[in-house]
């Protein structure tokens, strides 16, 4: 009895498949809170309550990696209420001498406000010029979007960076992993960074398990 | 039979979610138009015809309101034809001494057509300066985007404005009744606006009723 | 004395060529009202009067042309204050038979709004169907971005339509001087249209001087 | 048993329409796969392979028609992997004497590189200006937004060209056939070209037939 | 002799006064550093060191007004290095029972986390819904584009918030003074707001000397 | 005489140096050709000719580096008439076993299109995962905005490609030097890498002075 009603749906969803993206700027409706809960379907606007609009998973700092570094996003994927707002942020941790390693934000600028320790933190532009320095607590610096930029605790305890994004999802590649432990052509990683054979295998076998 | 194909369905939806959202800028389609209609899938295009481009529900005014007002959007909402081209528009009527409140559209600028009748009519800047003055038909004002802005009628007859936005769907935050008829703790609008709490009383109950 | 400092500027402005351009969302500033007064500089909010947000030059119409058709822009070119808001309009006057030719806007959707008369108005999308119909006084019709429309004037008397635009310049492309006056190459319109070189003469010595 | 939940599903997929729309900038994703294949979903980005980021479509020339000309396009609707990326591209084949008639797109620039031979290229400014000359192997030229461009083989022997967009849909709208083929009312049509009322119908019948 | 020289710069400088506008989205370099500082010239990428992107003003509070309350903003007009990255902040400090009175920021979303103490925040959206509740440190709450909000220090101590925001130039109206300290006519906000004459007149003195 | 003019004139200037930025989409002119000629003011279209739309700069490969790789690109800052129109190319030469090294565009997705050659062709997303195989004369491959990507000629005779950008300087970013030939500190990149100290030394030694 469903059924037809059933194959129509199926239907129109596969006709307008195209037309469904998603972008940051310009929302048009006051919010649009995604449908993460189970069977709670997207833009559900009219049960929308105030939690919906707080988040509280970065009172605490996560467990830090073997290299001393931690990272909560607080992006739509774990917020919807942030779904079309254009925003999002990360709290990162750092025990002492921890790394948050060389990476971009594909879709973002970064504005990173220090709210514990002191931090050597830079980027380098698109000409090869670097722009680092140690900040220290109630600071900030800003990252332009897609610089890569990296950052060290070089205080004698621990760190914590409050980033704000200009994306709900400003999408994350950590260039030591991604570069090395993926599975690009030994060939041409060895040609690109100069690198014996050997060599080469050493830096993956570090990266691709990390 | 057709359950597996379901419930693959719904769970793809479900993940999907977070990807819909909507903005103004930039369509991907000559149109796209919205279903609002019963039955009527969205973007449906194919079976578009002339009626989905033409709105008919601002040729006569709206019933005014004792303060002697009316307004009818033209927005997404009420004609689907609008959706994701990124303008719309409202109908707005005084009687005499009529007024529009101080409010804002948090999308959008307006910009504003005198139809007929004298209109004082201005908006307030973020930096606190007003730009405001007698209008009168013909003449055309714009207030730009998300500015406090304000009109009232004063002629010596009914008088009425077509207002354009760029956004389908500009939003509209009324200050009285968003201020004082919403449920901000009292504590907070006394400070905020040095009232007595008889005062904020006898403001909040003429509002709220609005 | 002067001389040197007159030299650095001319040089500054030089390097920044590259960077100065225009877009139509997301105004950083409330507004910004653009210099083409004389001795007016770009951005010249701190002196902006109530009369910069304030257009009267379309409270008449303007004088018929040949074809019974005139056309008074409201953009950024005549009225400064709609620079970096995202809007303009146009008033459209037609004559009885009047006509406005075949033409589209580069840069925006247009909402129309009918002020007086019955005026055949159309577009036509890109699969090639044609959307058209009489709309009146009162009505409202969308010629969505981009897409080619007409209007001609089917009533008795005087008719004249508000157009708005989401760019503050949408521009503006007549199709019938576009390609027969201007000087695309004879034998490649010939081909395009099917037209003899005798035909083409004709059309091209009517539309050239129009 | 599933039917319940098939019913909720229906309801808020209408609920949503008004929110599904499509545009070019700012994705929130890495990419967004949207789902043309039977039984594919939307944004099937978990099962994506290189294959959904390759096209193969443009290797060979497309079959040309009666004016020497053909063209595939290589968009969001054929190439599922460029939906949300906001490019696409096509390829234009030309025999001798080939025409790509007057032309625009409403949603994108367009830059142009000749793989083969040459052509005359140009485009027609919203100021009636023309900027056209014969391009060469290997020379670019760009058709700023909107702007309506053409193009002829006057070398001797075929060309190619490979045109890029910034958008993944930019439309067509080709002149001779949204003018004279569509139905447009043929009093406007006489009175917007100067033509009688048999050489319009001269140029509708071979228009429409394209 | 150098004044021809210098003439046609004027020209050519009120000729493309309009095109000179600004924008969040999408910048076309790595940054550009804005020229905020004397004998600065614009986008002065050329000589940029690390000290242009790192701002250091927001380490202490600021004094507090008399209502308890102090904001300093960290946008582009105080920290260059912002300038087209779509991205700034704010820090906020609160006495006990300190006050941020109903505001909004007419173009950005605003993400605020609390470096101390327990706020009482929330936002009115445009169905006049209220979301609202107190928010304790390391909690975030998201006010959506041009949504009115507020809050309040309902704690025993001290209190700060940083926010951050979609824009580098958020904007911020203040309700109580943009609405009774500017000078919208006062037989306007009698109706609006239900006040007698005389009320009217104790609001704006309270309000315009703030 | 002309003094006062000039002084006020510089002042102007200064004071609007924020406003100046750029921005990809939605121009607000027909073109604006960029100023880079000496003696050329910015958005010079009055005098524009067809050679400003027209690119000659790519009809022969580059000098191919020591890595038989040779890029040129086709942007705003060598083709003036591309400014504000949202477009921009490059053309890569590869001899044979020529590398292009990992690296990404922070603004701007790329369509690549193989001239000639068999060429290893692919990125890595934000979860790691990689796409990549070798295209063929005449195929085409996407790589989303701002994902690592990196291409090898491994076919037996030279190779080329001609990329598309949906931006007018898109930007570049290549891993190695970016990486291992600035100044970041040495002991954040032996840890985020696991390299010794003497490994990082041979790595900066072979990449710093490509």
């Amino acid at each position: 009895m469903g059924f037809p009603f059933v194959f129509l749906l199926v239907l129109s969803i596969q006709y307008n498949a195209y037309f469904i993206s998603g972008s940051d700027p310009d929302p048009i409706e006051d919010f649009c809170i995604s449908g993460t809960k189970p069977g709670y379907p997207s833009c559900m606007n009219t049960n929308a309550t105030v939690e919906d609009f707080v988040f509280t998973g970065i009172k605490v700092a996560g467990n830090l990696t073997n290299s001393g570094f931690s990272s909560k996003p607080v992006n739509g994927n774990v917020f919807p209420g942030l779904n079309t707002l254009g925003l999002s942020m990360v709290r990162a941790d750092f025990g002492v001498g921890g790394v948050n390693v060389p990476h971009y934000h594909p879709r973002a600028t970064e504005v990173a406000y220090v709210l514990e320790g002191s931090i050597y933190s830079g980027f380098v532009d698109s000409q090869g010029r670097i722009f680092a320095k140690v900040i220290e607590k109630g600071e900030v610096m800003v990252f332009p979007r897609g610089m890569l930029h990296f950052q060290m605790n070089v205080g004698e305890s621990d760190a914590a960076i409050l980033g704000s994004f200009d994306s709900q999802n400003p999408g994350l590649m950590r260039i030591p992993s991604t570069v090395f432990g993926s599975d690009i052509k030994e060939e041409l990683l060895q040609k690109a960074f100069g690198l014996s054979s050997r060599d080469l295998r050493k830096l993956k076998n570090k990266l691709s398990s990390s």
